[in-house]
């Protein structure tokens, strides 16, 4: 050991590898981050206190502070907008994959919805605000303020890579992100106490009496004393609850480019590492695929859209007919997912055959969408166990429950092979690249990467020399020589895959996100966890599942484009 | 942005420069990864199941699910150690980071304690095991079994970097951490419904009633239907009880320690990355100190064990000294929090006038120590400011309000100012290291790595060239001249600074890890969230707080030895 000691100053000169960057930029970062934490954690706080009406924060100190938030990260990115219009140096490199066409289009999307949402806000709150607090009429128009500036900032320097004022820069993305997340904890929690009141209302009279007094306070604490009998009134309140799932995609949206840009303060480009764009030329768009896959896509999206309906309108009625609503639901998902999952499949068998290269670029957008897909997923993950155990450890052995159980495994089964076909898609180079590779040396080595750690099992392939520290020659080998022919053939299937898992994963975000909730309708885990408990898992799980399916949906446009 | 498509192709050539191995790693890892995130959902879900007795998810299930994921692991380790033996060229390489001393020497004397909670145990359930299930014998009779294999599989090959069966080593590795994690779990869950047992049946008349009868039968599932009268049993009871705490960090540390193996697996190591061992000369500890930081850690630590006994009994005598006892426990905490929190301001502060050269090396442990250390803390974080907001908005203003409010605040300044220390001493080369660099070329050229971001922002230096891309030149600029006596003198402060962060937080992680609950005696918190919302929040986060200490004592441990 102690000889050991004694090489530690002879591998000095292997040190310079990782490079200063890595080093200083965690030292940078370490402030932002930090302050990222407590200002976050401290907005947890408040709006999880004000979710409790038996906890003595009230609505408007969340207010206070979103709108304080909101008002900070504004002053910042005017701030540093005008700083970057003044001195054109403070920007020298842009990363191409950052903030992509599609992701800008869906944040401005979503916002202009978000500013809808702020008017009918707005006019909820001003028809009675003789007794309302005046900040709860000042927190949609900051907000609209906010929103407005921050998709303008986004849409104008998300690819930036800054060279100034690091720290600060740092900082002031770390709480533009924070504010976002904020809003995104508020509007959730707003949600599901609004799910929570509407469903005691509807089971006023069994065990969630207690609850039910928390949730009615919680849940028109947003109405405050007065009460909105007016019939403007009662549209803008309910607008704005049918408005909330594209705020809360807005606040995500807006997450994720803030991180990518944060990422990317100081960063280093080589002007050679500006990366294949991923934007669809909208001629290419819907050419070359078989149209099997729209097509069956579409069919399932208006069927599900159908269903939708039917159950919204099932279950809002009276309670006899919700057990036929569950079925149709239940029936209809099962279908979807289990194409889902055949077709997620076949695609990772696809690429057992596809001889692209792989694409070795440092890329944080994608090491982060990897990242979201991977952990956005346990909240789905989390609700189908609790489901299985729940019905297989429960009594009920009815139609309902088989249906439910095999809801839940399917739905596990399709997340997993969807993210291992989107990863695996993400990680290809673009069509062009195989035609670059230079024929491989050793028979085995024409692998795609999932196959390279076969190598070191077989003896006849022992693990390639070059591999040892970074070689030019690396990737070259792992590709092949290529047939044009089948990879067209193979990339319109691939297309036709992602266009239909695309539409899938649009109308398994719309149920969810517009207020389908099976979880509660269905009494199986009502009856079996008691409900509170079963509220907080699916209060706090679901909102990742549904951001999973947003999410999953941008990645397959990326994989439709990069295939 | 379709000539950037075009220029998709151009930047082949480049890409080798990630290497391919991160690439098919992620290929390989993915199985793995998926297979422990499903199997620790699953018992997960079981385990939390079985913590609430309205849920008809039985401890037995849970013993059963624990024990049959144990003995797999234990046969997977068996098969794993055969190999390595049969094939000595299964593991080319070994990661001189991984697997320090003091980890695997922790790792055994908590395994030690294990076995000794494992007989506890057995003879607690044996004392009345006719009217038992078998598995509750079964159980700790496999876990001791487990402890001592995986004890002595992680003691001999922590530092393997293996290269055979790829995949099939990644998901043995993530399986064995995931019953690590799920045991863990298992004991923080049985730990918790004691503390709120014991908690409940001392205010067994107020308002938590309710939760009484919950936990009372939760508690006493344990023990079945039969009473546990006789003295024995009694003594094993109350024994293993007081074991938990070190059965939890033999979990934590054997995860930590495999998560590094799985990093390690298929890694490359060129000969020279072998790195400085970190292991400390016997000689060489307390040498070169100025004995006033250990000296005033060991008085620190004294008192706070006759305060914690202080307040252990006279919390669990009658309620009356239960104020007395916070109050005598707050400023403790007080005092030693805000000592520690001068003392790492003091080391970063040192830091700033230190010219080591930064270590650049890959280093997997450095990189899980840094991601555990920011990440555990949230934990504390997240208390600290529920309690804060709880004094701040609550009405009580008496001194156990302030108390308790300096308290919270100091926590977390306390957090933040360790870790930075911790974090920024971790990425210190050896102390031989600063006489190896170039003396700089520009003045402003000779700081350290926190001060080169303001590198970019002063006019006069401007960011230097050979930044861009890797630069063997880079880190040597970074280092500058140094004065030998001067760092003589300023590593023995850094010695002196860490040795007494290491004894306060050693007895700051005793007194929570046995059973100190000033969260719940104060009633601050308890009347303002209510007793089943705070009691969630701190069972779930209070875990994290007490790993993080003992992690922090390890990692401080590490900083004395390069400092």
């Amino acid at each position: 050991m102690s000889e050991e000691l004694a090489t530690g100053p002879k591998e000095s000169p292997p040190a310079p590898r990782a490079g200063p960057r890595e080093v200083w930029k965690k030292g940078g970062r370490l402030l932002s981050v930090l302050l990222a934490v407590n200002v976050l954690l401290l907005a947890c706080t408040l709006i999880s206190g004000g979710a409790f009406n038996k906890v003595a924060v009230y609505d408007t100190d969340v207010f206070a502070l979103l709108t304080t938030m909101m008002l900070l990260a504004v002053l910042w990115i005017l701030f540093y907008l005008l700083r970057t219009v003044r001195c054109p140096g403070a920007v020298p490199y842009r990363d191409a994959h950052a903030g992509p066409i599609w992701l800008r289009g869906g944040l401005v999307l979503f916002g202009i919805c978000t500013l809808v949402m702020d008017v009918f806000k707005t006019g909820y709150y001003s028809s009675f605000f003789e007794c309302q607090s005046a900040i709860k009429i000042l927190h949609p128009l900051t907000q609209a303020v906010f929103v407005i500036v921050q998709t303008y900032f986004l849409w104008v320097s998300a690819k930036d890579c800054i060279h100034t004022h690091l720290d600060l820069t740092r900082c002031g993305l770390m709480f533009t992100l924070t504010t976002n997340l904020a809003i995104w904890m508020a509007a959730v929690v707003d949600e599901s106490v609004h799910q929570a009141h509407s469903h005691s209302s509807s089971h006023g009279n069994t065990s969630y009496t207690r609850l039910t007094q928390d949730w009615e306070r919680a849940g028109s604490a947003a109405g405050g004393d007065c009460s909105c009998n007016t019939a403007v009134c009662q549209v803008f309140q309910q607008g704005y609850f049918y408005l909330y799932p594209f705020n809360i995609e807005y606040s995500l949206f807006a997450s994720t480019m803030l991180y990518v840009m944060w990422k990317n303060v100081g960063r280093l480009l080589a002007s050679s590492t500006h990366g294949h764009s991923h934007t669809p030329s909208p001629i290419s768009l819907f050419r070359e695929t078989f149209f099997v896959g729209p097509i069956l896509g579409l069919i399932l999206f208006v069927v599900g859209l159908a269903v939708f309906i039917i159950y919204e309108v099932q279950v809002s009625g009276e309670t006899g007919r919700t057990q036929q609503a569950l079925v149709i639901y239940y029936i209809f998902n099962i279908v979807c997912l289990g194409l889902m999952t055949l077709v997620s499949l076949s695609g990772s068998v696809i690429y057992r055959f596809d001889r692209r290269a792989m694409d070795h670029h440092k890329n944080p957008t994608r090491t982060l969408d990897v990242a979201l897909l991977m952990g956005a997923a346990l909240g789905q993950y989390a609700i189908s166990y609790y489901s299985i155990v729940a019905v297989v450890v429960g009594t009920p052995r009815d139609l309902l429950a088989g249906l439910n159980l095999a809801h839940a495994l399917l739905m596990i089964a399709q997340h997993i092979f969807q993210n291992v076909f989107i990863i695996e898609s993400l990680h290809r180079g673009p069509p062009g690249d195989e035609t670059h590779g230079t024929p491989p040396r050793e028979p085995c080595q024409g692998l795609t990467f999932a196959n390279l750690d076969a190598l070191h099992t077989l003896p006849a392939c022992p693990p390639p020399a070059e591999l040892v520290g970074p070689s030019p020659a690396g990737p070259q080998e792992a590709v092949s020589i290529t047939s044009a022919p089948k990879d067209h053939w193979r990339s319109r299937c691939l297309k036709d895959i992602s266009l239909f898992l695309l539409l899938c994963n649009i109308i398994l975000w719309i149920m969810p996100a517009f207020g389908a909730r099976p979880h509660f309708s269905n009494t199986v885990e009502v009856d079996f966890y008691g409900y509170s408990l079963w509220a907080a898992i699916v209060n706090i799980c679901l909102p990742f599942g549904i951001f999973y399916r947003m999410h999953a949906v941008s990645s397959l446009l990326e994989v439709y484009v990069l295939s």
